[in-house]
């Protein structure tokens, strides 16, 4: 069958089962309640004044009885600096367990190390959120007997609500906890800010073990988890590399292009009609993204206007705009540098919140849906604006869909910030190789060499020309690319389907395919 | 049949169903995992931008599609100044709702208005931790079809993870809240603190309705409860009476029996063992119970002890303890005061905490569990060190279970501190009306007239024998108070059972006959 976005999808896949097809943006959410059911929370017991404390992780894992089939989960707030994920691991081949699913929120190059269980039949699936480097190789090229799924992460915390994923066992990699789990990511030694992602593998996980590398007194204060949901707690030397969890204070891309695309996507924001007292915002930390931070923070300056929150992935570029009240307060689902993890230590309008609160489309309203504005970047984007921010231009597995679209979902203003095409390889192009948000979503795209307006945006188009906005039809755009690129060698697929993008309502959105 | 107390106990209750006897204060827990499932919290779901702002609270409760036979509920922190409660009756009363089950976390002299209801058929049937007054009086002598329920804080939490209470509709009062429902009770003229026995409430209710006095720029900080849980916000003129909300500072009793019976449980606290460096303390509000504060402060001065935490229904004198250092944190479910409120506000390591962290005995472990020290009050105390906190001398039901049970059976010392008798009425006798606590849980009883030791501490009756501090036998002080009171004529029941009193674990420790 075919997705409304006409990708050709099965209608049931080994190790998925049943698949729904996207229907578009809302079409689920619409329908009014969800009628897909949530699964319960595991019911817990504890004797009071009882122990926690394990002498090393293999004891606390040895504890939570594992099992053959299980799925074990972990967060990626550590990100390339994680050590915890690889251990444990490490950890459960040794005690032989075999068919693992691997449910982290995010896979980064740190992670690496796993490449030869998912070959030995230790781990059998992988649903994440982001797949990089030798293993997004690796599991594109069909190393693995079931496909992996790639979620956003509001979708992720849905899987995990309805039960699609089914957590035997979360490690939780904490900077700062006590003996009875009450942790937090915000100081210590290997301090990474937010550890928003964790929170609901803490409450849904049948088992759940934190690992910290500095025990303090009871109580740690804040608490991210609370000692409600923890099971075990095991002290380690090191959680991982300090240096590569929080690598300093982000900086703004020095790349002229990237910046000269950053400034059209201020001015852009900036005559949209969506940049007004009380504006919410939302940047990505990469590229030109991040940088149109600058150039907004300068027209908030100029024309005295404040805004109400920051959102999402936070640089210590958001904390200056907070602290000079550009903003009235950030929300915090994941943190990018030590200066992060100190804002929000001590300020209380730098708020830490849930992915759940953050990007699930299934509540009562997560906070990407009061977003007004998201600067978003893009691997490929397509004539009808469906982005691609999974595949590479080899196929393999080289992103993350994030909170890609989550974030445009929800914005009254989607900017996606690309180059048009990198090297001889085209960006803005006829048709992607995946798609992971739909056009419907983009309202408009930002490029060195021209600037388009989704036409579901009519209105946007007009404000644009309006304030001196050159606009640009995205056919056009492509054509002109291909006529500097060439026509783009298509990338060679076996039939077999090795993984699955899910929208952030659990329909999925495409298929990838095995890479010849 | 009878439970492990001797209480005669039916197997099934119309309007309750199957009963299982209480058999034991951990004989659940040791079976290992709970058995019992849990129940799945709803999944809701919202368009982006949309809005959740009622005109007033009768368009709010329309709008959750009010029906015959449904639960709703309430938090009690406005305590005798709550007039949300009411109102919301009052207009399911005049919507036509009927056979409206009341889970209201508990229930003050403030709620009488709803008296009318109870007989008219509008509401049939009563959840909740304490009931006094009028509405004690009436359910006592059998106003209702359906048996009430008693539970404990923790036990509540319990019943709503589990199922046993379905809540259609919560209508949370807040001193602050935004337009989201991301609120508070911390701040505001209304402002009463803590929001803990609210938030299991906003998670599993069907629908989540915030009504606040104070409607603030968005976002409100703190947050109990976010927006991800609210379906809709009502701003009213009033939530209540602020002067009976927030009374002032809690004054330690000038009664001079109770000062002496607080003086004596201080020494019995000094000598027991268990007030060393490190130790948690949490105390009742009233009477005896917060003056044994008094003087354990005095003891920690003089001993250069520093306490971990302060748990539970917490005084501004609580947070003078925290405020000198004589304390590391407060954990706060219930704030007493306007300084509390204050305190909450501001200090880090005074920590707002859900009913369920403070006492569910069914998660990884709860607060209580890590008590060292409690001292708590009783109505009667039997020779078996069984607490009556329920049933007043005529029978009617006139006080609340709280935290009395949960308190209990976590921590290392239980105190129990009450006169002897009052008035003609023996406090200290053979047989209680109305079992809430098991005397197994309880390690101690100090009165004006003698300390007992329950049997099953002999540890502590020798460290209290070494500190100079005179022990009696329960029994014999039991025969002393018969001999100034005479006996206490029994209360006349009819057969017909009127409500129960559920242990935390969800068994039943006692039974309440209608009162002829």
């Amino acid at each position: 069958m075919k997705n409304i976005l006409q990708r050709e999808i099965p209608e049931t896949l080994e190790g998925i089962g049943e698949i729904e097809p996207f229907q578009g943006a809302f079409t689920k959410l619409r329908k009014g309640w969800m009628e897909e059911e949530t699964v319960p929370p595991p019911n817990k017991a504890k004797m009071p004044h009882s122990s926690k404390m394990c002498s090393n992780l293999k004891e606390a894992v040895i504890r939570t009885n594992p099992r053959n089939g299980m799925t074990v989960s972990f967060h990626h707030h550590l990100r390339g600096g994680d050590s915890i994920l690889v251990e444990t691991i490490k950890i459960l081949a040794e005690l032989g367990i075999k068919d693992i699913t691997l449910a982290s929120s995010s896979l980064t190059s740190a992670h690496e190390p796993i490449l030869p269980y998912l070959k030995n039949g230790t781990i059998t699936q992988i649903y994440s959120s982001g797949i990089r480097g030798e293993i997004g190789e690796a599991v594109a090229k069909g190393v693995m007997p079931k496909p992996f799924v790639i979620h956003s992460h509001g979708g992720r915390v849905r899987s995990v609500h309805t039960g699609k994923i089914k957590i035997d066992l979360t490690v939780i990699a904490a900077s700062a906890a006590d003996i009875e789990g009450n942790s937090t990511g915000a100081h210590g030694p290997s301090a990474f800010g937010s550890m928003g992602y964790a929170v609901i593998d803490a409450r849904y996980a049948r088992q759940v073990v934190v690992v910290t590398d500095n025990i303090v007194d009871y109580p740690c204060v804040p608490q991210a988890v609370t000692q409600n949901f923890v099971d075990y707690v095991v002290k380690v030397d090191s959680i991982g590399d300090p240096s590569k969890i929080a690598g300093g204070t982000t900086r703004i891309t020095k790349a002229p292009m990237d910046l000269q695309i950053a400034r059209l996507a201020a001015q852009v924001i900036e005559h949209s009609g969506e940049l007004k007292e009380g504006f919410s915002f939302q940047v990505g930390a990469g590229g030109a993204s991040l940088a149109v931070a600058k150039y907004i923070r300068k027209i908030m300056k100029q024309k005295v206007i404040k805004g109400s929150f920051i959102l999402g992935g936070v640089t210590s570029y958001g904390v200056d705009m907070l602290n000079e009240g550009l903003f009235k307060s950030i929300f915090d689902v994941q943190s990018f540098d030590a200066a992060v993890s100190t804002s929000l230590m001590t300020n209380p309008y730098h708020i830490e919140i849930t992915a759940g609160l953050y990007a699930n489309p299934f509540n009562c309203g997560c906070m990407t849906n009061k977003l007004d504005i998201v600067v978003l970047g893009a691997l490929e984007i397509d004539t009808d604006f469906n982005v691609n921010v999974i595949t590479g231009s080899e196929g393999y597995v080289r992103g993350a869909s994030g909170g890609h679209s989550d974030t445009a979902s929800g914005a009254n203003l989607t900017v996606v910030v690309c180059p048009s095409f990198r090297g001889r390889i085209p960006i803005v192009k006829e048709k992607v190789h995946t798609i992971v948000t739909p056009g419907e979503s983009i309202d408009v795209l930002v490029t060195e060499r021209g600037i388009c307006v989704n036409p579901n945006r009519p209105e946007l188009k007009e404000n644009l020309i309006k304030g001196g906005i050159a606009v640009k039809e995205i056919k056009d755009l492509a054509a002109e690319v291909e006529k500097i690129t060439g026509v783009a060698k298509p990338i060679q697929n076996e039939e077999r389907i090795v993984g699955i993008v899910e929208y952030r309502d659990g329909t999925v959105i495409d298929v990838i395919r095995q890479v010849k």
